[in-house]
């Protein structure tokens, strides 16, 4: 998608380790006009899915998971990461490895709130080793809905989560795809 | 707000220890459609105050703050629990003693996206005793931007932190205000 990938080359600072730091718009600070564009690209894309839900993982994938949800007039539904007082009952879960933070969590969903009826599309903001998503994918998987596919605004497609999935034959839409970055030479997409 | 009042009635569940659980449509389950009401009562109350900038804290309060910074047309930030890798630099700081998950932890925004040209609304989806505000009003202050006021989706009334943040001079504008709750005889709005 050109519109995102101009506001990366723009505003995206990348660091070393792999390190692309989009946090002046995508996952600190949000523009949620912008994020109306790439939520009417998700809707392009999986129109035609019968999508009645949209599940993402907190806390940077809210937000245009939030616009996207709206975009397709459905409700959102995020895991958590701890356990709150205030779930109680039953859930699903699976575990993450998360590699910025560097350790292993729990994710949940309340068995309330995701089920056979569900025809879910899976949002995030980035897709990397794809960690997050198997994850996410494994609570649909429990609950019985339906994975329609996943929507990822940027993709590290050099590294190795997105080939992983659709090697499964799950559907994963990317909006940007980025080839190879580094400090010296900036950003190649796709 | 009526439309507030009512769908608390019909969805939320009153549990012992003054747990009001409304996460079929507010805080795990998002009814996204519904944020659009809230954040046009938000918009309506804080239309001519130059709000240019929404603050939240990660994670449930993201989504209702997505939807109102929309209404407004403005970006949103919203400020970190845990200090990730991907953050580097300077930050606001402060402590947030959190009542649900039992312990206190450090709330941060980066510097780059609060600072003095903004004029703040914060947004949470509850209060009550005003751990979680206060710690975002201290980012707001040290930050030299100017606080407009709070907005609120659940303000829990018999507790402390709306009186004590009004008491300062702080305006804070509940669209729900719970005068008294129970698991025998149900939820009371003030």
């Amino acid at each position: 998608m050109q519109l995102l990938e101009e506001r990366i080359r723009r505003d995206g600072v990348v660091r070393d380790g792999d390190v692309l730091k989009v946090d002046s718009f995508l996952n600190h600070q949000m523009d949620v006009v912008f994020f109306s564009e790439l939520a009417k690209e998700f809707e392009r894309l999986y129109h035609d899915c019968g999508v009645n839900k949209i599940l993402t993982i907190e806390a940077s994938g809210i937000g245009i998971a939030c616009i996207t949800a709206q975009t397709f007039g459905c409700p959102l539904v995020f895991a958590k990461k701890n356990k709150t007082l205030n779930i109680a009952g039953d859930v699903w879960t699976s575990k993450v490895h998360s590699y910025t933070h560097r350790r292993v969590y729990d994710i949940i969903v309340s068995k309330d709130f995701l089920g056979p009826n569900d025809r879910v599309l899976v949002i995030d903001d980035f897709l990397a080793n794809g960690a997050a998503l198997t994850g996410l994918i494994e609570l649909v998987e429990q609950s019985g809905a339906t994975l329609v596919g996943c929507g990822i605004c940027i993709e590290k497609a050099f590294q190795p989560g997105g080939d992983m999935l659709r090697s499964k034959g799950i559907r994963v839409e990317s909006l940007a795809r980025v080839k190879s970055m580094s400090v010296e030479n900036g950003i190649a997409f796709c």
